[in-house]
């Protein structure tokens, strides 16, 4: 395993693999707007090599996790419902931001940031889509069916899963 | 209509409808992570009144939009093809931040914000499934079906779009 990339990445880093590319000229300050981490998600996975590459993969480990969201936001809990499926947006704090072209393990050649789903992008941001198993507003713990994400990761938000608008149209 | 919320909210402001309320406490920095616009979209909605509350209603007005990728990040389009649907994330710059409550104009009751689809939220990212019209990788012009955010809104992400992974299992 090559090590986690650092945040903010180190502009004269070289890339891990062969074929992968940077973005080109000095990188942004990264300030266009700000976030606020509403909390954190608790997932079974500590080290990256033995994180699951998408919500699928960890569905199949069978392996439960937890949203804890801040005292401040659990108001905004009010009309979500125990087995309900929502999006979760994160924040992928270890991931590089720069690389333009990536090889994954199952490529045979590098492909654009934009065509990928890894964490690896201008703005790592994780989109997961998730089934709540156990939800309890008071202490903002929500138990979900499964994560691809490292113990910790920061989360953004929560959205309602809605097929009428998160669905290619039939 | 009342006129657009300003961002960041002003704590003392009022809400807009009554049963509505805001998160109690101090407001955060809103800088636990930044944020780069690697674009913008280019909607036919200039004004909120006309906007379409969600990109159903966006395709049934058949009206296209346009993805304008800057420079910088183009070279990640690489692997996108036209036909494709692909999760648009973009940064709803109008939208105040602050509400732990809302009132929707179909709804009944107040509900939490997390359970609404409102771009009104902490981090007010908009997730928006499209579909690819036409893809111009030199100029960073990027056509798509339909779009429910007004012209000029900033974008953070494309993502490929994975039934797999992006659809409740069967």
């Amino acid at each position: 395993m090559t090590p986690p990339p650092v945040y903010p990445a180190d502009p004269d880093a070289t890339v891990a693999r062969p074929g992968e590319r940077r973005f080109e000229g000095p990188a942004p300050a990264y300030d266009d707007a700000g976030l606020v981490f509403i909390g954190r998600i608790r997932s079974p996975w500590t080290e990256r090599s033995q994180c699951p590459k998408n919500v699928g993969r960890a569905r199949e480990a069978g392996q439960p996790a937890e949203i804890r969201l801040d005292p401040r936001w659990r108001e905004g809990l009010a009309g979500l419902v125990d087995g309900q499926w929502v999006l979760l947006l994160t924040w992928l704090d270890q991931a590089d931001r720069d690389l333009a072209l990536q090889m994954p393990r199952h490529a045979d050649a590098p492909r654009g940031t934009f065509s990928l789903r890894s964490p690896v992008r201008p703005n790592p941001v994780g989109l997961h889509l998730v089934q709540i198993v156990a939800l309890d507003r008071e202490t903002g713990i929500i138990g979900i069916d499964a994560i691809d994400v490292l113990d910790g990761t920061p989360l953004l938000d929560i959205k309602p899963y809605l097929a009428s608008v998160d669905a290619p149209p039939a």
